[in-house]
């Protein structure tokens, strides 16, 4: 596996397997990897010849105030991973490289961050789109690959994709989970142990809210009510939202009539850890 | 010469180039072609095999209450144009197909738009880094060309090109000058012969800025009071800037100390003008 630090190296490489035939899938990630990543670096190569993964903390989508400089990174363990997944290339810039001197450009999309995660971070999903641009210009994708725990992140890409011309097929990858189903994040590891069980409730109250739509409960109210019940049993728990809304749109629903996905934002302790789940009628 | 609409067939069209080799070299224009479109189109063919000239009236870049419904097109003629100064496809995408249902996304630049045409033209700079990322992204050049008589235009693709990572190489091209010196604009045609006449203003002023400076004037300040002398001889002419500038950053510069910039922007009548001329002392 090659590791690829300049993004003009990364560039001639992509030139040359767009003028010689491998199709490149594309990972991108924040390092620090876990089994979801590598699960998705795995469904890269079920679509693609060369698997690139890049490793980049983008201090554009975090905001004041939160946690870039405590971001957990493991460059070395990261690329071990990565390679045993099957990665063929680890493109891990600077932050020089992708935002040098008088940087000053930048993506934004009007109406899907008005939404869960962009309300309460204004500043992630103009990061998200402008890094994404960025390594999709160096990378050169044919295929992406982006995980679902990211929910409204994978739609922001999806519609940046189509409404800025990429042709790069966007593929979105389902959300791995601990065995006793934490949803697993780069994040957890900033839990103390107390934390890592309470957790757990993100995970539950999605649980439940399946539970009901099956046992024929379709008001989104009251699956929301529940959620609120079971996290709030945990007193340094704090609930950012709570939301079913439909997967595409992102608008809320009041019925689940057809697929709709839930979707929840909850601080435990310092830690703001994100889950969602689809619900199907 | 191929004519294409569809932006799946353009990438297609550019995909095959860069699978077999031609160097692609691209023009973007809103149309109506006159000389100064066509000195980029040959300019282009110095730089490239495949000669690419895309035609589209952007509305991205319209204010309200700006021109684009009146926006001069002649789409057959363009072409024929085109294909004589040496162009091989014009790409000419319908607004649906560049700007369909539920768009959403923007590029922006946060610093380079705070001046000149910027501060009358609030978004115009947002709808063009936007539309020559959707066109880049289509048409996937190896080098485009800008003209220089959007002065403040062209450092905004550089920088958008380098701050997003296109690996395109900008390269600006001369202003194109009728036999009086009114530089080439497509707005020329709204004119009226009077107005037409009295746009002659525009070139005057930087003529005699460019003298002044021959003879040894340093001051900014006493370049543009000249220039809006001139100007202002002319009831109907409203100066909206003129304004000396360090060529690269934009930075307003009190003394020609080395190259610099001067660019003005007026309203003959109902039609704005813009003109530029470097200044080296």
């Amino acid at each position: 596996m090659q590791i690829i630090s300049a993004p003009t190296e990364m560039q001639a490489f992509a030139d040359d397997a767009r003028r010689t035939g491998p199709t490149i899938a594309f990972i991108p990630t924040m390092g620090f990897l876990h089994e979801g990543h590598l699960s998705l670096v795995r469904e890269g190569c079920r679509h693609g010849d060369d698997i690139v993964v890049s490793i980049f903390v983008n201090p554009a989508q975090f905001g004041p105030g939160e946690d870039l400089d405590t971001y957990p990174r493991a460059l070395e363990a990261d690329c071990e991973k990565a390679a045993a997944a099957g990665a063929t290339v680890v493109f891990a810039p600077s932050r020089e490289d992708l935002y040098g001197d008088a940087y000053q450009t930048y993506v934004t999309l009007e109406k899907l961050p008005q939404h869960l995660c962009g309300l309460s971070r204004p500043v992630f999903f103009r990061g998200v789109a402008t890094v994404v641009t960025k390594l999709f210009n160096i990378v050169k994708p044919h295929v992406a690959v982006f995980g679902e725990k990211d929910y409204q992140q994978l739609l922001v890409v999806r519609r940046m994709v189509q409404d800025l011309n990429f042709n790069i097929r966007i593929i979105g990858g389902s959300i791995v989970r601990e065995a006793d189903g934490l949803a697993m994040s780069s994040r957890n590891s900033y839990l103390s142990p107390d934390e890592r069980r309470r957790a757990l409730c993100l995970f539950q109250s999605l649980q439940k809210a399946e539970e009901m739509v099956r046992s024929g409960v379709r008001e989104a109210e009251a699956l929301i009510q529940t959620a609120r019940d079971i996290i709030s049993r945990h007193p340094d728990a704090d609930i950012d939202y709570i939301e079913i809304f439909d997967p595409e749109t992102i608008d809320n629903l009041k019925r689940i009539e057809g697929p709709a996905r839930m979707a929840l934002a909850v601080k435990i302790g310092k830690t703001r850890l994100i889950d969602n789940i689809l619900l199907t009628p």
